[in-house]
């Protein structure tokens, strides 16, 4: 019989009490929120606000449609919520936590054998002129987002998020795709998502963003809201935006107060450090969730992974240790998923600029293949990015973009369950996904992206990206310098020849050998085809026939496309 | 410089060719192919006979529909193929292969410096009475499948399948669903797919079959087929099927004769038996694909792995290594999928049953719970079995339906990519898979499944599965020993109650524990509810308040309708 106080009641915190409150029914498990809400699907708020999600009372229910009120926890759960009390001192000495209930204007103290923090985290702030102005919100509580709701339904023009990480997309994408709202996002990066994808996958999103109608100012930072009582402008160094609702989601912060105050170990950003039992400096004290640093598994060092379903994980590690157990939850990889209007973008691991910044020598390999095998009639063509590390062949992360979701999730988390085990290239190249036409190519995309990495590390495959590509239009094909190698069919390439003339050579790469003294040797070759699969055969001929300074485009026309290069 | 044979031209000869060829393009490559056909997606045989893949050309032509014949080959990849050569006979000391080339009717001579066998399986034979008739076909190379294409187009009224394992079921689909033929499966094992699947899983996918107007005849065996030159009609050990076309299935048998005589080691079932660089007992002769014995990952012992993208990744590895690289392939752990109408059947590793014969003392947990968010309007039930060794907790395997198969194969690859590297129970509680509400519950079903296996292992809750369930709805309660506790809310519960009265009680968990007056002390008392989790949380309940006699029903009454269960 033990007391267990949980500061803290959206996600972490419940699951928690529950779990402990199974497995040690006679023990008391008390939670504290500071707010009217509790046990709420914090990430569903930006399908409230599109819509999608009718009801907010749905983002408070059991998957059976009861709702998780402090009556529930009681009678269902045996666990006693106080909402609307704050948690506002740890007294670690006497093992009290002291509060304040904002319903009764009186303070409260509860004493504990073992605590919980699950304070998660709050809305990075901004402190620029008009901030405080009307119909500016962050996205992180049910109160906000009954708001913002409010006022969208009452009516919005113009909106502008600021920041392209997960919640501003999806903000994005509520307003602009179910409400028909003008949209802007500023962000002060150069892509969206950054350092969750490559910049060559972020352009893909990015070209998929403005097509959809969605303004995207990149490099771009917010310096003033201006208005009378309400806002009606952002001001930017670049330019002036209208807008009559503004959204901000610059990320967030751990909201570790209650626990520095304590005297419990932090990291420089606020993270509450846990072992791997995910318990603090204090072990009577243990934490989860948004509020807490996590081991990161491929770099090793302490990161933020402010998500509902780690803090879900990590809510029944608790419990379970709580009640004595000693379950363990190692760290995270980072893998995520979002929806951007009909795209899915999804990955794990580190992208390629943040294993370098993370000290790695790492290199990346780029694949566009179907999902299913091509004679099947329902397919998408699907984009992968593997990263690895150079000397080992260690494999670091996966990034990926697709129009279906169910697959691309199918190939990201085929790779991020196996990258805390220190996958290598060689076992993405066989990984044994289930196979059968309708769900999968023979060689799957998710083998075909470890075999194109292993061959640009050989350097059988000396692969261009876009932006390479473009300074070859630009430059190269300009001065004659050099031709593009279509080594697609006839018809494909037709329209190219037309504009590009003699500098646009066709030869489909199954006629390559016949056809070697029809290629210049002095010049610089690009070479292309729909995926880059076709053209790296070419490559290989060339390179067989003396031919040195080749370029293969890697993804082919299929990513230029995509990517929005204007050929 | 060396010289390359390969016999077979269909999935890993090709492959290897090609894969050879590009690493080592000065050398000499030859495939020996005994039929018309080469390189071809034999996978895909069933979509083109139900006509989904509506040319067969398209099953033998690369992604951008190029036919890859001899030319091909020749032109496109420096390979030189012989088709209608039949290799007769190795002779291992002069490294030479003795063939026949019936195009020309004249023996031939292919000296090699190394030797890939790539002759694959063929069906296995049915030695019946009237197994001559015509119409009775096997599935296995693309001239019977184009006759049977051809047969079906002339018209077809009643079809009879044997045997119903992957092909079978993929016939009896692609009969039924896209020509309205009258199909019936014949199979002499007692269920579906016998040992891929447990039998509770293997029953949703019967009941499926039979609610599509399938008739499936289980443990029924064929014992003569009846016609006079073609056949009409199938006799079982149990009744006369009308049949105008016959399709056998019974499964494939390596085709390793020429292995056999060249001394080559096979196990007693006949696989080419290989090491991890896939070299047989000769280090100059390579064999993969469906000719070989690999080592399954999950018993260490030999098995047979009949498919196309195990062949293809393997023929990638042995074109490695023929070119002096040392690549390996360690085995497989026996991944599948199928599409069986609106359901998906998908696996990895071993069933419970397959576990149990292999020795292990294994248990399985089984869970129902929504694909994605309960709140995201989109989503699946989607049902996940999870197979683990009781004593280390080490997962054993994992196999699924869903009616969203590309979802379905993000749990099951999730999980398949991880079997090779002795994964914990643990470690799929707390995979990290990709979250966000429109593709995932924030406690994903694969994590649920673990968490469920887990407490049923720690015998917290006491399952019951279908076949326990109907014996206690046809004993227990018939003769009022036990009643039914209905969890759920009452709109839910009412059917229930008129037709079973006070045997069926209904109490919705979350006001259990202030109703444990109500529930005798003296009966068996199962519960149940829509997925098996609120019953659980029943059980803890009934558990802490001295009730012994509980059984919680797994997957619940969402599980109890898709099997089929007469309630």
């Amino acid at each position: 019989m033990q007391r267990v106080v949980i500061i803290g009641g959206v996600a972490l915190g419940p699951k928690a009490a529950c779990r402990f409150k199974r497995l040690e029914p006679e023990s008391e498990v008390i939670i504290l929120e500071k707010d009217r809400f509790i046990s709420y699907g914090g990430c569903g708020i930006p399908f409230y606000l599109s819509g999608e999600v009718s009801d907010i009372k749905e983002l408070q229910s059991t998957s059976y449609h009861v709702l998780r009120d402090e009556n529930f926890f009681e009678q269902a759960k045996g666990v006693k919520v106080f909402t609307q009390v704050e948690a506002q001192k740890i007294d670690r000495n006497s093992k009290k936590v002291l509060a304040f209930d904002h319903k009764n204007q009186e303070e409260k103290i509860f004493p504990y054998d073992k605590l919980v923090l699950a304070t998660g985290a709050f809305p990075r702030k901004l402190n620029l002129p008009g901030i405080d102005l009307e119909n500016i919100y962050a996205v992180k509580s049910l109160d906000q987002a009954l708001k913002i709701r409010e006022k969208i339904t009452q009516g919005v023009e113009k909106a502008v998020v600021i920041g392209a990480g997960f919640i501003g997309l999806e903000i994005a994408y509520a307003l602009t795709d179910l409400w028909g709202i003008e949209t802007s996002i500023v962000e002060i990066s150069q892509q969206i998502l950054p350092g969750f994808i490559s910049p060559e996958l972020a352009q893909v999103a990015q070209k998929h963003l403005q097509d959809q109608g969605v303004n995207l100012y990149l490099s771009e930072q917010v310096l003033e809201f201006k208005g009378e009582k309400s806002v009606k402008e952002v001001i930017t160094n670049k330019r002036t935006l209208s807008a009559d609702l503004v959204i901000l989601a610059t990320g967030v912060i751990p909201d570790s107060r209650l626990a520095k105050e304590a005297g419990l170990k932090t990291t420089s950003w606020g993270g509450v450090i846990v072992n791997e039992y995910l318990q603090t400096s204090d072990p009577n004290i243990y934490a989860g969730g948004d509020v807490v640093a996590l081991k990161h598994l491929i770099t090793q060092e302490y990161a933020h992974f402010p998500l509902g379903s780690l803090a879900n994980r990590q809510g029944r590690v608790i419990g379970s240790n709580l009640a004595g157990y000693q379950q363990t939850f190692a760290g995270a990889c980072g893998t995520f998923i979002l929806k951007l209007f009909d795209l899915t973008i999804a990955g794990s691991g580190l992208s390629l600029e943040r294993a370098k910044k993370s000290g790695f020598k790492a290199q990346s390999g780029l694949a566009l293949q179907f999902d299913k095998a091509h004679f099947y009639p329902e397919k998408d063509l699907t984009l992968l990015e593997l990263v690895v590390e150079e000397e080992n062949k260690r494999v670091l992360g996966i990034q990926g973009i697709s129009s279906n979701g169910d697959s691309l999730k199918a190939r990201i988390d085929a790779v991020a369950s196996l990258l805390p085990f220190y996958p290598l290239l060689k076992h993405i190249s066989n990984l044994e996904v289930a196979y059968s036409p309708p769900y999968a190519a023979a060689m799957d995309i998710v083998n075909v992206v470890a075999n194109v990495t292993e061959n640009i590390l050989e350097n059988r495959n000396r692969g261009a990206l876009p932006e390479e590509v473009k300074a070859f239009l630009e430059k190269s094909l300009q001065n004659k310098q050099g031709i593009v190698l279509d080594c697609r069919g006839e018809d494909n390439a037709k329209p190219w020849i037309e504009k590009y003339g003699d500098r646009w050579l066709n030869i489909p790469a199954e006629n390559l050998r016949a056809n070697l003294d029809k290629i210049p040797r002095d010049k610089e070759i690009l070479l292309v085809c729909n995926t880059g699969a076709r053209s790296y055969e070419a490559q290989l001929i060339l390179n067989k026939a003396g031919f040195k300074q080749t370029k293969n485009v890697l993804g082919g026309m299929g990513f230029l496309l995509k990517y929005g290069l204007n050929l």
